[in-house]
């Protein structure tokens, strides 16, 4: 089974995207609703919620596990490595990955929670692979909120867009990645907003899913491990009506969240 | 001890109000980052995490304890008063009493969370003292992600409360209870926005000071049990330069928070 896990349902972008890109292949889920939203919490209390996630993954059965969540990615992910022995994956290294490669002018932007862009944790992965490259980053704390109150097409939504992404455009960045993964949900305002002939978006729900299309196949003993199946379970620590809604946005079809 | 507990910082106007009108009484503080916001959680879950607050502040010396937070009042109040023989006041009683004195037209709007707007509990007290009167009632989720973004007088902020109280201005209601303990904070903007001489705005931080002042003014032997003192102590479940920076917004002035 492939564990994902994240703070609250924006990681079932990911889980979509493993869906799509891995069919077959047995989809395990926790979404942390009862503390959601990481990214206004301390790193000390992140790490220690990223722990308990992966340990209830594992013991459902999880044999990879996928770290949905940026800002758990971003402050706990070398913990994890360190103390669990299954494969794990993150949504942070993929994106930079394709950022680095895509990038022409060498201006990257990278958005994300308060967290996250405080770990700046994008910016050392970039600067690591080229460091010749230049960073900007803002922190946008009220994306999240916004989708949640399901406004994706709102005039405010636009408005406050223009005033996180003013400053990036005129960085003259080519590159911006969304480093959240409820922000695929904004995709189209944000292309508009930054031009879509000029900046390529990097989804990272969607790197993270082509990465670990490539290690299983590159690693058929691995894949042969992972148990196959068809029922993805959608497991949660809080059920709420919101978070049922934003799942149902984001698959495009009803999902049963299981409260555990 | 005046125990004081909140999903977070915003519940510290309560405690600024009670340090206002009952000075020389000793408040300790509960604010449960770690697992804020409430707003968005189910009733089950706020209920154990009121518990757990409640628990904490009277094992540290309450003798009175005051629910600061909307969402936790609406769901948790009842419950308490049965588990806890200490005396247990809330914000939404008092700024229910006031706004029911106080509106000559009966048309009362109320503004807050999701959770507490989805509860309908402000409707049901107000019906409850003067069924005749007309509650009008919305959800505001985005106010305060905006607070603590520090937008207090920003463009998209204005737009937002443009949004969301303009229903509220054609049901021509003169009085709007803020019922979330951020919502202070956007006094101005609010009241320039319904007409400051039109709708009188109820806040239930400071009511809910004048009814525990009322209250112990009345029960003086009540009041010589709670040690008094001004080494008033602010805990928290989780540290962030965020909440940090609110809590000195609130009262003015430096705060020290202690985690726990």
């Amino acid at each position: 089974m492939i564990g994902i896990f994240d703070s609250g349902v924006g990681g079932m972008t990911v889980a979509r995207a493993v869906e799509t890109l891995l069919p077959g292949n047995q989809i395990i889920y926790y979404g942390d609703l009862a503390r959601t939203p990481y990214g206004s919490k301390s790193p000390e209390a992140i790490i220690e919620y990223s722990i308990a996630n992966t340990e209830f993954l594992i013991e459902h059965g999880a044999g990879i596990i996928i770290i949905a969540c940026n800002s758990a990615a971003s402050v706990a992910s070398d913990i994890l490595r360190r103390k669990f022995a299954v494969p794990i994956f993150e949504v942070i290294t993929p994106a930079v990955e394709r950022a680095v490669s895509s990038t022409v002018s060498g201006n990257i932007g990278v958005i994300g929670t308060r967290a996250t862009i405080r770990s700046t944790i994008y910016e050392q992965k970039i600067k690591q692979q080229a460091p010749e490259f230049r960073v900007f980053s803002k922190a946008c704390p009220l994306l999240v909120p916004l989708v949640e109150e399901g406004w994706l097409n709102a005039r405010e939504t636009k408005m406050i867009l223009r005033k996180y992404l003013t400053p990036l455009k005129h960085k003259q960045i080519d590159t911006l990645v969304l480093g959240c993964t409820h922000y695929p949900l904004l995709k189209d305002l944000i292309g508009h907003r930054m031009g879509k002939s000029r900046v390529r978006l990097i989804d990272s729900s969607i790197e993270v899913g082509l990465t670990l299309q490539k290690y299983l196949t590159a690693k058929p003993a691995i894949h042969e491990t992972i148990q196959r199946g068809n029922e993805n379970k959608y497991f949660v620590s809080d059920m709420t009506k919101a978070a049922a809604a934003t799942a149902e946005q984001i698959f495009g079809r009803h999902i049963d969240l299981i409260k555990v």
